[in-house]
Order: C-alpha cells, then structure tokens, then sequence
C-alpha cells in the first residue's frame, strides 16, 4: 500500500519539523502557476479520457523508460515503436506488468515518489506497484479513466492549476490553445511558450525545412536574413496575441555572440547553401540568443535559457527509437564568459528579463547566484530535469540564497508532459522550500513570519511576477 | 526589532546543539585576528567620527550595491557617482531609505545578517530596516556616530583585535601605518600586506606607468627587468619593515610558468615596447608569481592566493560608475596542472607559504585539499567572498576536512571593507566551526575535549600560526 | 583511550538514529565483498606475521605519508628510503613515535579513524597515539603480531571476507594466486584483477619494455598489433582462469576513440619507433579502452574505471623516493563526452559492464547518474580514494539516487593496499548508507523494510551481482 504521510519531505527534528509544518500548512492550498512544461494543450482541448496506464504513465516519459532501460529492459518492451515500423511492441498491459516487476529500481528516485503520489492522490488507488498486483492495479486504474471526474479538464480543475505554460513550434498555428480560449466551458488558462531553436541553430538537420515552413507562417520571405528577422518577430508577436508570456531556448550551451547586422546576414547566406563552418554556425546559434534578447527588450517575453545537454548519447537509440528516450547526459557549462555578450549590451535594459536554469550544480554558486546578485534582468530558474528532486532542490536553496537571496530565484518549474504529475511536482517543490526555510527559522537567521512570507512568494507570487503572468 | 538570539547559527537537534554552545563559549571570547582585509588604515590614523549611515553601511559596499542593483535600483540612487560627474547623485538619507525600502531582499543572506548585528550589537540600535522605520533608524545611527565610544579606535579595541591586516600598494610609503606606529595614543597592531597585481601582469591598462611609480618609490631604474626585480625584493622589504607578513595575489586564474631570467627579460622588454603577444603576457604573468615564491623563499613572506574572477563583467558599469561595484563574477579554476611549476620548484621548501583562496567550490575536495593534504608549504584558505556565508563556511569543512584535517586550513579570513561588520563576520565562521565540529562529536568521531582545543585552533591560533604573527 | 561507540557515524537525531541503529543491525555482520583493492597476496600466501607498527600501518600507506608530508615530516623520516640509497632511513620505532606524535594532524580524517578502529577492534589495543604512549602502544602491538591470531590468514577469517580481489600486471603469473588456490589448508577466495594501464598507453616510459614481457607472458609476438591483441586476449583469459571477473583501467582522463584497424596499427608502429605525436598517442590510448570493452563483450569481465588524477605532481619526490608517496593530485574530468565512443558501441551489449570512478564529485549528479541511468551496461562506482570518507559518501548517496537509484551503485568498493584496515573502511560505508536510508525513511521517502533490504543489497548483493562473483 502507498501511504503518503502528511509530513513527508519534510525535516526530522521535531522542533524544526513543526516550524515546517506550519510554513508548509500557508502553501500547500495555493493555485499552481506553471510557467514551464511540455502538456499538450490538445488534451485539455479534447478533453478525452486517459487510455490505459502504460500510455498515461510510461511510455511518454523518458524519466520512466530511461530507468527501466537502465535494468536492462529493450525499449519496445515499453511500448516505443521501432521507427521503421519492424519488430514486436509490448501492449499496454504487458509493458505496465514490466513496469511493476521493476519498481524496486525506483526506490529513492523522485518518479517513484510522483507515480505513487498519482496512483493515491490523483486516482485514489493506493496500490504500491508490484509484480503481484500489477494487474489488479491496472484495472483499477482503467475504471478510473471512464470516470469523468478523471478526464483532463476536471483534474486541471481539482489540482488548482492558475495557470499552464505549454512549449511551442514558432510556426504553429497555436489552434488547441485558440479552441481552448473559443470554448466556453473552459474557463482555465492555458498560454503557449515560444521555442524556437530548430530556427536559430542552422548546424541542426532540417535547418532551412523549417526556415520554410516559418516563412509560410507568417508570410514573409524567410529565405533572406532580414525576412527571417521579420518573420522571428512576427511570430513572437503572434504567440503574445495567444497569450504567451515567455520564450525558451535550449542550445547546447550559452554561448552568445554580438555580430553586426553585416555578419550576421553573410553567414546566414551561407549557412542556407551549408557553406559556413562550424565556428560560423556556432557564433550565428550565439547571436541568434543575443537578437532574441533585443526583440525581448522590444516586447517583454521573457528569456528562458536551459543549456548544457548533449542529445541523444546513444545513436542507436535515436535511430531505432527517436528522439526523447533517456538518453540526453548533462555537460559541465559555462555561464560567466559566455553571457557576458549578452548581458553586456541588455543585461541592464528595463524591459529585459532573463531566467536561467542549469544541469550543472557547479555554477549555482559560482555563477549564476553572482548574475543574479547584480544584473537586474537575470533571474536564478529552479532545479530543472535531473535536478527537480528533493535533496537537489535543497542544495539549491543552501547554494544560491546566501548570493542572491530568494527574490532573484523564480518560483518553481515543473517542466513536465506527464499532467498528472504536476500537482506532487509542485506539492514537493513547496515542502522542500519550507524544510529550507524552517532551517533557516530555528538557526535564528529568520523569523518564522518572514519564512512564511517568502515561503508564499516561493509558491505562488515569484513564479507570476517573474514570468510576467 | 533585531532579536540576536544566543544560539543563532548553531545546529537544532537539542543534544549536538548542548556541544555547539560549549565549544563557542571557548572561543566567543578570543580575539580577533583578521590577516586578509580592506580597511583603510587612515580610518584609524585619523579616528573621525562616521559620517553617516548611508556611507557607512551602503555606498562603499559593493556586497549590498550589488544585490540593491539586481533589484533595479540604479547605482546612483546608492550615492555612488557616474565618473563623468554628469548626473544626480542620491544624498545619504535616500540612499538610506533605499536600502530599507529592499530590506527584504537580503532575507537569507549574510549581507542582512552582518548589517543587523553591527547594528544591534555594535551600535545598539536594534531596529530591523523598512520602510517605515528608515528615518528613525537613520537619526538613532546620526546619534551614536557623534559619540566618542562608536569612533574607531575605540571599536578596534571594543572589538578585540588582535592584529588586523591592510592591502596595499608596493608603491605606497605606507603613511598611514607609520602613523599609527608613531602615534603613543594608539596601542593596536595594523600591518600592511603587499599586494602586487597591478605590477606583475603587463596586460593590465596602465603597467608601464605603475611601473615607474614602482621606480619612484625603490629609487631603482624598473625599465630594466633586474631593476624591476630588485624594485618589488625592496619594497617587499619596506613593507616586512612595516610590519608585514604577507603577500596577496589576485590574478585571473592559477596559472605558473617557470621561465628562464633570458625568457623572462625578452617578455619584459616587449611588453613595455607593447610588442608582447597575448600569451607572452600570459607567462610573464605566470612567472612573476614564481617569481615572488622564490622571494617568499627569502623572506618569509606568506604568499595568499585568490584567482579566479572575472572582474568587471557589464562594462557599462565599469565607464560610468568605476570598480567594485559587484560586478565580479567568478569562472571555473583549475589549480592542479596550473600550480604544479611554481610547487615543482618551491613547493617544499622548509620557509615558504602559500594560502589559496578559491570561489569555485569543487576545487575544495578535488583539487585544494588533497595539495594541502600533501605539500608542506600549501594552506588551504577560508571560504572567501561569494562564499563567505553559514551554509559554504560548513561545505568547506565537510569538503576538506576528510583529505586536509584542520591544521592545514588557514583560519577565518574576513576580507572587508566594512570595518564594523568585523566582529559579526568572525562571530559568524566560529559559531559555523562550533557546528561542524559539534556534529562530529555527535557522531562520535572527535572527542568534545579534542573538538574545544581544535575551535580554539581555527578561531585564534591557526590564523597566527599561518601568517606569521 | 581509543573508545569506539556502537553508534558512530549514525545521525544524531534520536528518531532517526533509531531507525538507523536498524538498519545497521541487518548488515553489520554480513560478509565482506572486496571487489576491488591492492592487498599483496604473497601476504596471504606466506602468512608471516606482521613486521612492526611502522611498516604496517605508516611506511606503506601513502593516506599516511602524504598527511605528514604535509605537517612537514620528511618521507625518510616515515622509512621511506631514497631510491639513490643515500641517507639515513628512521627505524621502525622512530617512525611510529613520529605518527603518534602528528595524530593531531589526523583528526577528522578517515585515516584517524581507521587506524583507531584497527588499533582497538583488530588488535585490541585501544590506546589512542600520543607521543607519551607512542611506544607502549609500538610494544604492546609488536605482542600482538607474534600471536598466531593476528597473522594474516587468521585476520582474513576473522574479518569474515567472502571474496577479496587483488590488482595484477597482466603479464603476471599469478603465482601467489596459484599458491593460495592449491595450498589444502586454505579455504579463502582471493581473485586476481587485470590492470593494463601500463600496456595501453604507448606514451608512458617503458611501454616497449612491458609490451616485450607480455609477449614473452603470452608466447605470441607482441612486435605487431596483432600479436599485441592476441596477446592481451590471452592474458585475459589466463587471468580468468584464476577467478578474475575484472579488469581495472586507470588512465589521466576517460577519452575514448574508435580507431579502424588499420589506424590503431599504424599508430602502434610509429609508436614502437618514437615517431607518434602527442594526439595520436592518446587517440591510441582511448581507442585501446574501446578494444577493452570488446573483449569484455567476449569474456565477460567487468571493465572499472578510475580517470582523472594527475601522478607524482611533485617530481623531486618521485625521483627521490617512487611513486605512490601521496603526491597524486585529482583534475577535472568530462565523462559525457569522453565515453560516448565507447558506449555508442558497446553501452547496449548485454555483456558488457563498466564501472565508472571518480574523484571529481561534479561529476556524479552531472554525468555519472544520468549515464548509469540510462544504459544498462553502466554502473556507478563508489566514493574512491579521497572520496572513501563519511561525508563525501553521504554526498555520493544525495547526488546519485535522485537520478540512479540505488540498483546501478556499485556497493562499497576499499581500494587498499591496507589489509588490517577492510572492516574498518566497510563499516563506514555500511553505517554511511544506512545513515542516508534511515533519513529516507524519517522523511517518509521509503519504508523501513525497504530500507532494511536496500542496506543489504548495498553491503553485500549488489557487489557480488555487479562485479560477478
């Protein structure tokens, strides 16, 4: 059985534990803001009930097949097609079954902890997963999802969510989120995110395909440098209009680069007859950042940089499986140098907004807390991906508030497409900021009102106000 | 209110926090040696009253400038200049308001709690900063100012230090330290400390001109490399006649070059010929800090060695509003490739010391410790700047601890401007060093009777030991 | 008096304690599973009694020397004698007097706390060292050493070592292995590993020499790169027959290279020549970690790894007095990239297995985590070498498990040369691991039962499983 104890994540001494408990008690009823994730936005649309466990809960999620594949367990076992179509896929009941019979790998892991937080808060089934009750679970679980009370908009509904930041194509028509705001039965917000680095990275395949597709958008030649400029804008513009408050950017690393109109517009001529080096494309990607920030100061979305992973490690995987499988490994990155460009000429724009996440714990101290402590466009983004875990979380706070306190950190991200999950996401989020700040209580070095202020303003105030919602 | 409780900073659990007390009871008492610091030796040479708040706590303070200037307030409304002279400049009492204004910006930070102490507990006004009671505040400090018990001298000794140590320039005639010498009034120990930047590393603006200002002060020709030489060995030697023993080197990163005397002389002569190449620079640089070991060598100069900033990152900052003002950042630095010429040549030399400083925290267990844990002359330096705080005071310990012990760790450095943050920053690194020790008794690890004698250690005797007083 | 309390190394809260105490109470008395270390089996093999104090526990222990290096104690002192043979070497009781006299210097370190443990639970001789009883305790254990009880094969029963593996030159006969398997009277388990750095990077001194040995170890010629393949096959197997199920692989930095054939030849000819350059010596080097992995593809032994220190940083040492004296200073190192090579190939096969070290801790959240977590063929070794302390393991757990688990660690690995000191250092680690899991369950993160299973996978299924025995 899963039983969640009222008072998990939080800390083991009894006094500090109930100044924790009292902080967690003004947060834990909050609305959800969630400026950053990857739900589609068709699900809340369609609002269609869940399939099965295995479709809800495994297959989609990389955090989940990563660590099964990591046992040892093929990924077609899991229910991944082979691309080429070839070859057996395990059913949904068979790969929820491989599921259960491995969930001792889980142990310590915060999946586990979302999962079975799902299984008993969201769907009321607290069943531990087990190679035993495997089927028994599944069912369970099926007959939840024909119930309506378990469809997509009545559990946006129950988890309080204020607002839902998807993750957008530049050249999308944005139509499930013009259907949503069309709809009206649905009163809940829901706001796209421009992502646009297929656009600004012309070393990545399909480079010039989607410069196309870009310009079919939004009717603009895109094949010359200044239309693709126009054609950035007037995207941006497009997504403001649907309610977008932000843009995300995630090149494998922060490089940024200050080229003159000039230079810029003879590589990108290049780079469409794939003539440019690979120094030129890399300083075009680092430039491209920096004309991002400029159309920011212009109009006000704010800058979400998420650097330092090396795609797809295992080729074979890419080739048979695809893309988004477990199999993206972290980089050392640095920030210092290599946002100096950027920062150097917007850094102190008033309209400049800037949020900067890390796989790299290194340079929460070392770098981004010292950004953060001085420019006033640069916020501090919340442990991200493999970093979205209790003990990380903590040694977040312990490496960045001494720096940059807690005004220049921005709110909690949850950065999921697994929906059901965002309510224990953000449920730990907030239990761990209290178990950082009780600490700070009962150490004297801040009073218990003060903590509960901030502990608010962590949850709920910060995360709107820095991404402008 | 400003409520200081006794046990701040001391660890929760009832039965580790009974050892915490007692091992801080043995060392709250001792005095203070400060062997790396700012203070201007004039302030205490002349013992004027403070002026006010503002100058006192705020403008000169690039600590609070810098987390004032990331919440959008411009550096001028901090009283700071624009070098032009163009410009308002906010007088004391707003500066004051905007300080209080953003008070809680500092929640969490060392910046709050070192301002609240000096301000409860130096000059007993133990009102917390806000808004509403910024002018209250601002007229109870005007008051204490006027009285002779807050001028500093009378601090340095309600203080109780020890020995406080200046950083000063080689060219300086070390006026104000003669002064105080001089003065039979004065019965405290100011001694200054060499710091020669600005004359070993040729690519810095203005060399060639420091240079001659080096001439001046030696009476030696320095456009010649011996005289250059013999120049920094004199004023190495005023400065020991001063009362110093120790030197202080600031330079990008770690790096050591062992040139020959011919290398080094054809460098020289290029460099002021600004014929040098980038990476000539470079190794001049990296063999003029060779260069002042083999001085240590001879006279027992303790070299402290801080590498690894990047000073000055928004220039925009740097053209209108001068250095210092918060916007170093720091980079990632190596030190085991980088430092092993100068230890390959020096590093076991029965009279030679180098203290090394980083702000590049995983240095700690991978690179700084296991060299303290090996070379004789290596002392592993306190946590410095950015880290100077609570939680990376006990990162250090638990970092280095296990490969270094505690007797190759140099003792609390303060490393401030803020003479009257002082006390509160040596109070803050014993009560840190009572914690970390108290859990190691605990945990049965260290005897309490061992864990007193090794408190009183790091508080006093270390940092003697280590500098040589 | 050296007094060793039943809880220490557990945490101090008394909840967490309890639970703790639990965990430790199921997997203090397992067997000791010892897949990885530098015990000489000739020890086992003669089962002489041990010499003196000084030669067992300070001359050969480079923990030891190094920490006394670093108080200022020359290495002759520590019986070390120079490789010139000049000079006076002190004797055995001067340098235990010399020990003792330092043991301040040990406090806090793990070698404190082993050499106690060994002092009080092996030898029975609880007097902590101090320069008054320096020597009673060198008389009282020379005592010991003559009792048939204390000798070696008698400790090896007492500690209760299931599998102890040694590190072996591949041209090794393994003799001593030989010895002890066919010697009726012994019934212990002691398996050679094969460790051949000195064979794979043609640019260390003396690799023409090694390359002649193997050939002669082997019968084939190792002249030619086949020969030089089929030759290390072949000592594989051989090294197989004699129980290996390992190899070890220590090399400055953890590139890997695919070469074709016919590049790895050629580079392997102008290497015998002297004619490779630099990057082609090194490409070699990583391309030969890659033919390692495919033969244990074939043979099935598990590849460990263990990158990134930089040897003998000190050459007067080296010169004066070897290798191993303590002057071994970790880097940086870049996992992610380097082993992408290897893994691109291999990290699928259900054969292979690859134990990943580090002395980088960065490394651990950043890289080694999501690369265990993600191929099944990779598995995270344990805190190594200056790492092996209480702290920097319970750091290991913390940046690990998130992403990890705990199925993909390696269980506690020793890594000593050190015999009397294996149940001290696997104590440690068993009390560190439930210390972390006693916090997981307090904080309601696993059930006690859970963590009870989970403590005993750690101290003994886990190392058995991942290195094969």
């Amino acid at each position: 059985m899963i039983d969640l104890d009222p008072d998990r994540l939080l800390p083991v001494d009894p006094s500090q534990r109930d100044v924790a408990r009292r902080l967690y008690q003004a947060v834990r009823g909050l609305p959800i803001v969630s400026p950053h994730g990857h739900v589609d936005p068709r699900m809340l649309l369609e609002n269609a009930p869940f399939d099965n466990p295995a479709e809800l809960f495994v297959t989609p999620d990389h955090y989940v097949t990563r660590m099964l594949h990591a046992q040892g367990v093929p990924l077609d076992a899991l229910g991944i097609p082979r691309r080429g179509g070839e070859g057996e896929v395990a059913g949904p009941r068979q790969v929820w079954r491989t599921l259960c019979e491995h969930w001792d790998a889980f142990r310590g892991t915060p999946s586990r902890h979302w999962i079975e937080a799902e299984l008993a808060e969201v769907f009321e089934v607290p069943i531990r997963p087990s190679a035993a009750d495997a089927d028994l679970l599944y069912d369970r679980l099926v007959e939840r999802f024909a119930l309506p009370e378990y469809r997509p908009r009545a559990l946006f509904q129950r988890f309080g969510v204020e607002v839902l930041a998807t993750t957008d194509d530049p050249s999308s028509d944005l139509a499930a989120h013009r259907g949503l705001a069309a709809d009206p039965s649905w009163g809940g917000r829901v706001v796209p995110t421009f992502r646009p680095d297929g656009l600004l990275d012309p070393s990545l395949p399909g480079w010039a395909g989607r410069l196309e597709e870009l310009g079919r958008a939004a009717g603009v030649d895109t094949g010359r440098y200044p239309g693709y400029l126009e054609a950035l804008a007037d995207r941006r513009r497009h997504f403001r209009e649907h309610g977008a408050t932000a843009t995300d950017h995630g090149p494998p690393d922060p490089v940024t680069v200050l080229l003159s109109h000039e230079q810029a517009e003879r590589i990108f001529v290049e780079a469409l007859q794939n003539l440019a080096t690979p120094d030129e494309l890399r300083a075009f990607r680092g430039h491209m950042l920096c004309e991002m920030a400029r159309m920011s100061c212009d109009d006000g979305l704010v800058m979400q940089l998420h650097p330092g992973v090396l795609r797809n490690h295992h080729p074979a995987t890419q080739r048979d499986f695809g893309t988004d499988r477990g199999a993206d490994i972290p980089v050392a990155i640095e920030f210092t140098r290599s946002l100096r460009p950027l920062l150097e000429r917007y850094g102190d724009h008033p309209n400049f907004r800037i949020v900067l996440f890390t796989l790299d714990e290194t340079t929460w101290s070392r770098e981004l807390a010292p950004l953060a402590g001085f420019y006033p466009s640069v916020y501090l983004g919340a442990p991200w991906w493999f970093l979205d875990t209790p003990d990380a979380m903590l040694r977040f706070r312990e490496a960045v508030t001494d720096t940059a306190g807690f005004a220049k950190t921005s709110g909690f991200v949850d950065d999921t497409r697994a929906f059901c999950s965002i309510p224990a996401r953000h449920d730990t989020a907030r239990r761990v900021d209290c178990a950082f700040l009780s600490r700070l209580v009962v150490e004297h070095r801040l009073d218990e009102e003060e903590a509960v202020e901030t502990a608010v303003d962590l949850a709920h105030r910060l995360p709107r106000r820095v991404f402008r919602f």
